[in-house]
């Protein structure tokens, strides 16, 4: 059966979804819209395409030519879906080039609109010098401003990670960075010893780290350009501002065609990605997904999540039978030194979810010590003490903290008890790892708290 | 209630045991039996010492000093055991400094007589320049010799993990390596196209690889020294000839006072790591130790496992209730610039257990493509088609290889199926890892192939 599957939204969901529609059914019809002109960038990277680290030809995985060449699926970039007609199963697109409308019909729809950066609703926000990194134009446009203004100074607005990728990347290039936070350390997720070690790397390596403040405006000068960040701690003058407060999901089109959302504003599907409309499919950053430790719907916009959503949620469009089987959510990042990472929920969330918590920080060496390479790892978990299994885990050190989270997901990803963890059977060789590795070290120091 | 826990053996699984068993009972006296002069040393470590990576006064964990001090146990060095009495409940040991002989009592025994090196049983094989590295004597002793006799050229007779660490640390010196082997590849547990790769590795380093080669016997000249190696395949001339043929387990007086042994020789014990005979407890290289994968009796003389069973046995001769779980077989090693990690059963060995077994190869980018030390990782899985599970797996390459074959241990030791290996939630940091893992990379093929 031939099928005419639309996809809405390039980025990561969708083209995941599109690809795998494609494979599945290699007679259907898949078509991709996107309103921006890119498709299929990495837009994780694009904090280290800033700070110099990575090449700009390599940002973008796919291009609209080359999806329709390797993978089968028909592109329209710069074309905008303003509204799904589930009833008459057509979408009405908008060509931006024309600003000509037009509707297309589908036998199978997927939704994968992403997400939106999140705005300080300010006077002045819409400044010429004023950035947020959501895409991978976003990207481009700061590093031409970087290259033909040559910005001394900067703020950024938000201490999650993507402000803590472009601290490290501004630093990188000598430009004299202020973070401006609504808490009173980094990394809100995170617990508290993670945060503060996080807080004391950035002021060693010259970030301004200004706590407690809300943003209340932008001086805006000539040319366009903010001049000053107003605070309610202070005004600070700057030639270049970040935005990184996060982001939300794009599902108005979505809720306005009937099509369900949850407490966080992402679309909610079954594990199946199906929407509560009858042919439509989501994934992506638009939904909510389920958390494997607690199987309730969470919002987790992470490219991880949405590529193997899109999968999922492509196979089904084509006539397949995938399930998605929950998120953990794991998170690395580098800030400057430091490796960092978060794996499943922190004790706040863990408790509010009602879980009897047990909460416990240990350090240990990476590998043996003193041979090379070796450096301290700090993990410091959250237990369940009823069904003794790990919720969460904090990682943060200079080596090998990233691969051990990955370890430990899994761990949390199947409810293993913390008393089995301990007797994991790991690799013990002196130039990668000790005999009881900090995994290790942390599940029988966990289990004594039990 | 106060006990008389004896143990026997001093490097890994014994101090594990006497520790263990101090800490559970603190009313016990704890007595620990060495017949070398070293307790409680990185024999995994000796490689690299020789290398010059690893310092000498850091081999030793602990002294028969600080084991006392700081776990409470006393230790009796130089001091061998040659009998196990159990209808008196005594052993007989004899103090190797005045030869005499002695009765000690027990309540407990903790047999941990560890492993010997393989011989080649042939003649000279006993000249002073032929070394084995199953000791901190002996890597002491080799040491010293290539420091007072400075030799050129050395013979390694072997190409296990132990062979592979001596070729990189021998040629770091300069030395030139000569690497006798029985079969055409090294490492004869992994998968061939693994074992190519580390063989052109060998190569490429500078080692002399011969293979299909059998040692007849080492011609001894002046000063006690073997100078040439006669083989079937030519004979080799050398300064220095190191046997890393593998170890044996040390059962004997365990066997000759009615301890059960199995086919491997090693000592059988229950999952509480007590032997056939009441109130004799065994851990370590002496033992066999129970398969997670298919639950039989295999013999996997590692440091890791030793630790694990040795603390199990500790507990439960002081009377506590620990049960071990089970080992993998993890194992990790270097060979020059490659990382390569087994973890479970090699195909043959699965083959042989009875497994329906399918390999599927990848190789993948272990960070986002472009970033900085980014570099390939080839994984090859070892699956079973009947219930979907990893038995095996390969890994190699020069970035991210151990922590990855880790993650699949844990996937190996809680049976995960191939399928839901897929959807791991891993961590995506193009620092550190790519959106698709090399994991997930790998079980997205191997599904496939099932």
């Amino acid at each position: 059966m031939t099928r005419r599957i639309l996809v809405i939204g390039g980025l990561a969901a969708g083209p995941s979804a599109a690809s795998k529609a494609a494979r599945t059914n290699p007679n259907a019809e898949v078509v991709l819209f996107e309103q921006g002109e890119h498709v299929s960038y990495g837009i994780c990277e694009i904090p280290y395409y800033i700070g110099g680290e990575f090449p700009e030809d390599a940002l973008a995985a796919y291009t609209s030519q080359t999806l329709k060449e390797k993978k089968g699926v028909d592109v329209r970039i710069l074309t905008r879906v303003e509204e799904i007609q589930p009833a008459r199963r057509t979408i009405r697109v908008r060509d931006l080039n024309t600003g000509s409308v037009r509707d297309e019909n589908y036998d199978r729809l997927v939704v994968a609109t992403g997400s939106r950066p999140k705005l300080l609703g300010v006077p002045g926000e819409d400044a010429r010098n004023v950035f947020h990194m959501k895409t991978l134009s976003d990207g481009i446009a700061l590093k031409k401003y970087l290259q033909v203004e040559k910005p001394r100074t900067a703020v950024i607005i938000g201490a999650g990670y993507i402000g803590m990728e472009m601290a490290d990347a501004l630093r990188s290039l000598d430009i004299a960075v202020t973070m401006l936070h609504r808490h009173s350390l980094p990394l809100s997720t995170l617990e508290r010893n993670i945060r503060e070690t996080v807080r004391s790397e950035l002021e060693e390596r010259g970030v301004r780290f200004i706590a407690h403040t809300n943003t209340e405006g932008l001086v805006v000068g000539k040319e366009l350009k903010a001049t000053h960040v107003v605070t309610n701690n202070g005004t600070y003058e700057s030639d270049l501002i970040i935005l990184a407060l996060g982001v939300a999901p794009c599902s108005d089109i979505a809720a306005a065609a009937g099509i369900r959302t949850g407490g966080s504003g992402g679309i909610l599907t079954d594990n199946r990605q199906m929407t509560n409309i009858d042919n439509v499919f989501a994934a992506g950053d638009c939904c909510a997904v389920k958390s494997v430790i607690h199987n309730r719907n969470v919002y987790i916009p992470l490219a991880t999540i949405a590529s193997k959503c899109g999968w999922v949620a492509g196979e089904n469009a084509a006539g397949g039978n995938a399930t998605f089987r929950g998120a953990v959510r794991s998170i690395a990042l580098r800030v400057f030194d430091l490796e960092v990472a978060q794996v499943g929920l922190s004790a706040e969330e863990a408790r509010g979810a009602g879980f009897d918590v047990a909460t416990e920080t240990i350090t240990a060496w990476s590998r043996v010590a003193k041979m090379p390479k070796n450096n301290k790892v700090t993990i410091t978990t959250i237990t369940d003490r009823a069904s003794r299994r790990l919720l969460g885990a904090n990682l943060l050190g200079k080596d090998g903290v990233v691969h051990r989270a990955n370890t430990l997901a899994v761990a949390i990803q199947h409810r293993i008890p913390i008393d089995d963890m301990q007797q994991w059977d790991l690799a013990y060789s002196p130039p990668f790892t000790p005999l009881w590795d900090p995994i290790l070290v942390a599940a029988n120091a966990t289990r004594k708290k039990l």
